[in-house]
């Protein structure tokens, strides 16, 4: 499962002359999966490389790629290449490099169904058979607990096992369709309001992307939860604190978080990311070993992940300015107090079957320090954002658009990205007439 | 949309025997839908009828239902029904009750039609695309509070909206399929420990399945909301009170539900409960009215539902005896805070696009009552469950069956029920080997 192969070589080169770019997100290492169209036609699957996307379904009508994973991944969703498991999408991937590297005999073959990825139109990588989303960060974690109680800010089980809930599948969204502000309900010192939500936060988490399925009453033991992380990518959990705080207690957020979720559309593979895999996060003093049932020595040499995240902010005021965004958080998925493995085992300990295309949510990954903060309402604690046009933020405006963008580093390895994850607030509609 | 037809006739009668039966769930006033399969065939979609099923594939080619609603009823899923909105379905039950009813001259022709119900294996009734579980006894919700806070024993909200979490769509299952108690984690005075659950509870619910679709980031007023809810079946909420305690702050319960849930596979359709509608519950002293949003004449006159509805309990000791389940709980909903037209307004009233196949919970329908509570939970705060036949309960053990059932009745109306929601507790699974 864990070996790198000539596909992760940080010598090898694309003949695709911007997937050479040093700052590229999309190197021949790379190769993440998506779903594009073109001009109105059917989606199917496809590659990045560079700034370019390989038809998939083109390079197999071609025969530049065969095989049942290229079949899977060629459709208009991944689900069936979820399906296959881990194995499928790994042939696939040496495939795919072998086409793309410097010296390929089809290359120029392969030229010819090279789609700009200006001219495409992503769509969800896969239909989402269910979302549930964790809270996997000490930091976060704390520094909101402890608005509510100090002397106990983590939820109790936080040490002992991932905290998570179900989440909303249906109002996930691909990167750029815009976030409606929504209406909602909480309590003012006058009395209960209903209306648009005047803390709209985003919360910077890592996607997740599940392959394979356990039938119900099966578990996942830890040595087989790593062939079921299929690939990763970003997520919004867009949050209205407001309507969250009032309606939380005791059955956790509904309508706070169900308003939106967007996902950045390009998987990068677990396979892509086998380079920049480390230990799993040191626990804190006194905190006891994870329960067996969650614990492994693989787990612990190379569960975790070391992807270096961070959230942008472009205001009207900037766009209108000509300008670019303000980076407000920069943090790493290294620092998270469980793995995605930890998060596959537990989810399936009770014998909850999970499905191919199913998606996790890491939770909002903020580190230990500032500016690590990875949601508004962690940054507002040392006071209002102040941005460097002038301009500050407690909470989202109207207009404003948000960014998430990641990379991965290691030694050795060539870096590799995650494109962009990215929405713009549109104003609340008003309540439909009766 | 509420008014009464030829269908809800009482004079009425089916020409199939059983449906004339006074204690029949399914007489001809009913008609609900479902979907089942017959030694191995691709399940479709039929009609109970008595002890019988209408196949409604076969119904369609013989040329005696037709038309769009009936081609997508015929279906191995309802999904494409319920997409039409209860428009259609409408339709398709005047051309099933004329079919059925005495004096038919198709009666010859649909008789040879006709799945005695042993014969059949019942599916789910679609494919669920999601499912929200609410949370609206205020009788239910106080027992249990006051566990936690005598002082405050509702959930704050509870009184301006109907609360609810998201829950797992992956997991549901229809009526009969054994339920594996699941393995969790929760705190014992000496530690943290994971093992088999020890506190395996029922929760006896309506399930609420909804039609049509609004996009995201669009409301559902509460004048659109009834034509959102296809029908009604039962749902059993199966939860692990151990595994909940322990995980659910500050998010809510997860794998303590995901475990599994059961549904009737019948899906009494709204059109058949019209006769059965009542004004919404009056609210407590003191309270206030819902607010603007989810609020209407409509609802106040005839949102609620009079559904009585039971839990029976098979142990093993009383399968052995050679006898019948003893009953642990009569409930009605007409007590339910919040009516299932709110539950869509709400639940829709951030934007929240809510899909053909969803599927809502009521939550647990306890009444005020001694006798009404409708889970073990709350049952036990009176002493151990004492069972006719020697055996006691606090919670689930092994080998036990739950069922649910329920009927509506109404003064000048025919009765009609909604079958059987039943699951045997299978022993918990070893956890796999590594």
């Amino acid at each position: 499962m864990n070996a790198l192969d000539s596909t992760h070589d940080p010598e090898r080169r694309a003949w695709v002359p911007s997937a050479q770019a040093p700052d590229s997100d999309f190197p021949i290492q790379n190769l993440p999966l998506g779903v594009f169209s073109r001009g109105g036609a059917t989606p199917r699957g496809g590659v990045a490389i560079g700034d370019q996307i390989l038809d998939l379904r083109a390079a197999l009508d071609a025969g530049l790629v065969s095989g049942p994973a290229a079949e899977a991944a060629a459709e208009p969703g991944l689900n069936r290449l979820m399906a296959m498991g881990r194995g499928a999408s790994r042939d696939l991937r040496r495939q795919v490099s072998d086409l793309l590297a410097e010296g390929s005999a089809a290359a120029d073959q392969a030229q010819a169904l090279l789609v700009p990825m200006g001219e495409a139109q992503m769509h969800l990588p896969c239909t989402i058979a269910n979302f549930s989303d964790f809270m996997v960060s000490r930091d976060h974690s704390w520094r909101l607990g402890a608005l509510k109680d100090a002397l106990a800010p983590l939820p109790p089980a936080f040490d002992s096992l991932p905290v998570a809930y179900h989440s909303r599948a249906s109002s996930v969204r691909v990167s750029g369709e815009p976030v409606v502000r929504p209406n909602g309900q909480w309590k003012r010192r006058e009395g209960v309001h209903f209306g648009p939500t005047e803390a709209l936060d985003f919360e910077l988490e890592l996607a997740i992307w599940l392959a394979g399925e356990n039938a119900l009453g099966t578990p996942v033991p830890m040595s087989r939860a790593p062939e079921r992380l299929f690939g990763y990518g970003l997520l919004n959990d867009w949050s209205a604190r407001d309507i969250q705080r009032w309606e939380m207690p005791p059955l956790g957020p509904f309508l706070a978080k169900s308003l939106s979720t967007s996902v950045s559309p390009w998987i990068v593979t677990a396979e892509a990311l086998l380079p920049f895999a480390i230990p799993s996060a040191e626990r804190g003093e006194g905190v006891q070993p994870p329960l067996p049932y969650l614990d492994s020595t693989e787990n612990r040499a190379r569960g975790g992940l070391s992807i270096a995240m961070e959230v942008w902010l472009l205001t009207p005021r900037m766009k209108a300015a000509g300008g670019g965004p303000a980076r407000l958080t920069a943090t790493d998925f290294a620092t998270m107090a469980w793995t995605p493995a930890q998060m596959v085992t537990h989810h399936a300990s009770n014998g909850c079957n999970l499905l191919p295309g199913d998606l996790l949510g890491s939770g909002t990954c903020s580190g230990p320090g500032e500016g690590s903060e990875a949601c508004m309402a962690e940054l507002i604690l040392r006071g209002p954002i102040e941005l460097p046009n002038g301009e500050t933020r407690r909470f989202l405006e109207d207009g404003d658009e948000v960014i998430f963008r990641a990379r991965a580093h290691a030694p050795g390895a060539a870096s590799i990205g995650f494109g962009e994850c990215r929405a713009v607030i549109l104003p609340a509609p008003p309540w439909p007439a009766e």
